[in-house]
């Protein structure tokens, strides 16, 4: 199969589980909710090393926001209830609290479960928090420094997906990070996902195990390493010299296929991309199976 | 004292020591080791809450890094020796090694102690590893998906002083963010020193313990919260109501001193800024008294 | 009238036709398109002193655009035919042709007449141009260095709305920088409308005439000027320190109007906001009158 | 002659002399001045086409300004001293003075001659302007809406060069476009030069005269298109398909010098690059000659 004379593998994603939040951060200007929202977001990667995976799902202009000021929907994702408590907790409290003139509300539909945020930071207050209704919504108000800082009581989470991928090869490394930076900004117009790794773009890839050193779990895929073509049995096409992986956390399986579709199309289009490929560690670990030519 | 009209107090900044790192991120362009540099450093605002306290020191030009491409001088600061060898580990290996075209570099002088990020980072290789030098530095080349990830092998750590501040107090919180910003404007250009909170300013302040409830160590400092004005024996000026605070973390007290000048002179040039004090805690907890009329 | 306490004089906008064009500027990564839209829309503040009023209008996700790439939607208004087609082909020509991976498209419905900006461009390919449909559109394809440059055949034109407008007067100048940049963000979310001053704001207003220098059209409004509040009979309130207006060129009178209206909204939600009031001429020398409560 | 296995060709970039001016805007903040910068100096890729050529030049922290507060240099540059005269004076007072916070000071050394563009602008003050020296200038203060606009009396300029080029040739368009961002970040850390097409780049190229439309003095040249290479006697080698050039303005011919070897060094370090070459009109156009090789 071929878009735009791209090759299309017949070769799937594996997805997995993770339990997903999604935050709208609103602040005075759509400047200032960036900031915010870009602080909280960060360190936030992969799981493998990171304590969340983290990144920014949409903007909300004023006009559709529960405050009337422009904001940004952040996603937070882990695996396990507990630190997906503690991460909304210290990342709210840490980054969002702390940043000038933000609020922030639960915008997760269908939630699993709740977490009790903002019930646990209003003790910050020290007595002085008060509570109130905003759009229908329980938020505390807890004053800070520079004015009250509003935080919606509780923040929903519900099973998501993690690990949507798929890797654009292409020519050289350059036409691979600007193929791999337009399927970002087509991904980054589809709600409900996150492109968690560094400008949305992954320049590594891992095999599970380590042949050389037992004491690893994890190691670099030494196979989709285009500076290894010539020393190992390659999954690398010949004319291929630049790979980029992109990563797509999602609050489904819906919105993950609409993200890769969406960003697979945009990577199709730059000059120099010859081949789209997925991911996949043979189908035994991850819950969900995304064909690449499933999608179109 | 006044600066352009504005009154400084005589109060003193309390720092602490804290073990400082600092690291410069090189890529192909400017923007992309602006992208690693940030996801590397977010969710870093402070140690109470946060893994590290992380933030972008300067941006270096590509004729000024050992490897001819423009990068940034990020700092990583911890308390603990374990943790920040943690934490340097974690986020060169997930947020750097996986960014587009990057290469890390240890750029601190003067290095108490070294920890061997780099060297433990190689065998993420599985044998697939190099050792070169560039510009005397002993590097560690990994194959990855993209190309070969250059790192340093050993980054070196110092004592560093962490919570260098000042408030600005301004006649609105509008006036605060924007002399605020304008200070963080002027600190930037001080080398050696990061301003780890969001877009570097901190809208909330705490004090030690918790008045109704015991179980907080630190909760809102009520006297400094403007919409307390009213309620408590408040240290806000009457016509003050907008408060930011400037913290600073840098790798000795010389340049943290700097820093809070620049950050303080930029300050009083922001039509609407009243007033420039400090905080502290009585002096028994810091190891730094910085007088902000010393400063001058 | 009163929103959110900041009083809303009864006054009205007094706009002015103009002739309006929407060109979409697409390119291989929303950044890139970003990079020639804002060249192509400089120097386009006012036809007072610039060759045209230009702004970005809004973005268009790769998913919606006539190519599949991102891009922005631009605006370039004049008064006079002859010039709007001279600006035309010289912003296009010299700020759009010569940006990377660009291509232009003619995306204003219900044209009054029709600019051959792409015909006259296509001689620069020297014989070597192509003509072809894309999405239905007549297109010239030019060869230049780094590919094809890709423009619509013709551009429409048709009978817009300059000068739409409204004041902001707040306690300080920065609160009404703030307030200013707030609107702005709430106006980008509106289609068919950009605000031309650099930042989408501005900080000076004109009166027709000089009182003291007789060969001058124009000259300061004193009785805007904040610094002047005790030197004339000043038209500023007593408590308000900064003042800026937002200024609003649109396709319609109807999206001028939705304009205005979401930019008050959005600058009354910020602290320091006191009063909003609108400009006009005595309502002798535009075709437009909007009456700032009329909006709500 | 090789940089990096990129070949640099031996030829000569031919440069012409144009006049140029060097203005320093300083903001409130860093991000005010830019938007003021941005807007002074779009429009302004070549003066074939635009009424002036114009970029940033450098960045300027608040300890360096004679305002301490953050500025950014731009430098506008015209052929003919009237346009020059012209363009000055409008790109200031339309897109300096109206932006928020601003002020405009002559930072050009070795002037042959000086404009009086503040002396003309402040009768817009219509009587209410003011005289006043900073850091030893002779400034205007003309008060308008939101403060009061400070602009130097006069701005000096002086006999530059326009033209200083080099053209990369790369294995496609994408690294193409990436080495030429690169070499622009190099160039930016250049003082006394721009760089002013967008982004710093040049995706077209243009030869004198057209051989099929002869009402046109300029046509694009076709040898340099890359998808025209097997079409004509092209200029470019078989395995580049992306080609870019960097066009560049300085205040003397060692500047642009400086900016050359610093673009071209960049460059070759970005993964696809293959060729430096120059451009030039067999040089009896222009006054300069920049040899390739002589700037290593």
């Amino acid at each position: 199969m071929e878009i735009n004379g791209v090759e299309i593998k017949d070769n799937y994603a594996e997805g997995f589980g993770i339990k997903v939040t999604r935050i709208l951060v609103t602040a005075a200007t759509k400047r200032l909710a960036k900031i915010a929202a870009t602080e909280a977001t960060g360190y936030g990667t992969s799981v493998i090393g990171c304590p969340a995976e983290a990144g920014i799902d949409c903007y909300v202009p004023p006009t559709e926001t529960p405050d009337g000021r422009p904001g940004y929907v952040i996603m937070l994702c882990q695996g396990s209830k507990k630190q997906l408590d503690h991460e909304l907790l210290e990342r709210i409290g840490m980054c969002i609290l702390t940043a000038p003139t933000t609020a922030a509300f639960n915008v997760l539909d269908d939630a699993d479960e709740e977490l009790k945020t903002g019930f646990k930071l209003k003790f910050f207050g020290d007595g002085f928090e008060d509570e109130l209704e905003i759009d229908g919504r329980k938020m505390h108000s807890i004053p800070i420094m520079s004015g009250d800082f509003l935080v919606e009581s509780t923040f929903g989470f519900k099973a998501g997906v993690a690990g949507g991928n798929f890797f654009i090869l292409a020519e050289n490394q350059m036409a691979g990070v600007m193929a791999a930076e337009a399927a970002v900004d087509a991904i980054s117009a589809v709600e409900g996902v996150i492109t968690p790794f560094p400008g949305g773009m992954v320049a590594s890839g891992s095999k599970v195990g380590c042949n050389n050193y037992k004491f690893l779990n994890a190691s670099t895929n030494e196979k989709m390493c285009v500076t290894l073509k010539d020393k190992v049995d390659s999954d690398i096409r010949e004319d291929a010299n630049g790979v980029f992986e992109i990563v797509i956390d999602g609050i489904d399986e819906e919105s993950v296929r609409a993200a890769m579709k969406a960003g697979i199309e945009a990577a199709c289009n730059v000059p120099g991309v010859l081949e789209i490929d997925a991911g996949n560690f043979g189908g035994n670990l991850g819950a969900y199976k995304i064909n690449l030519q499933d999608l179109f």
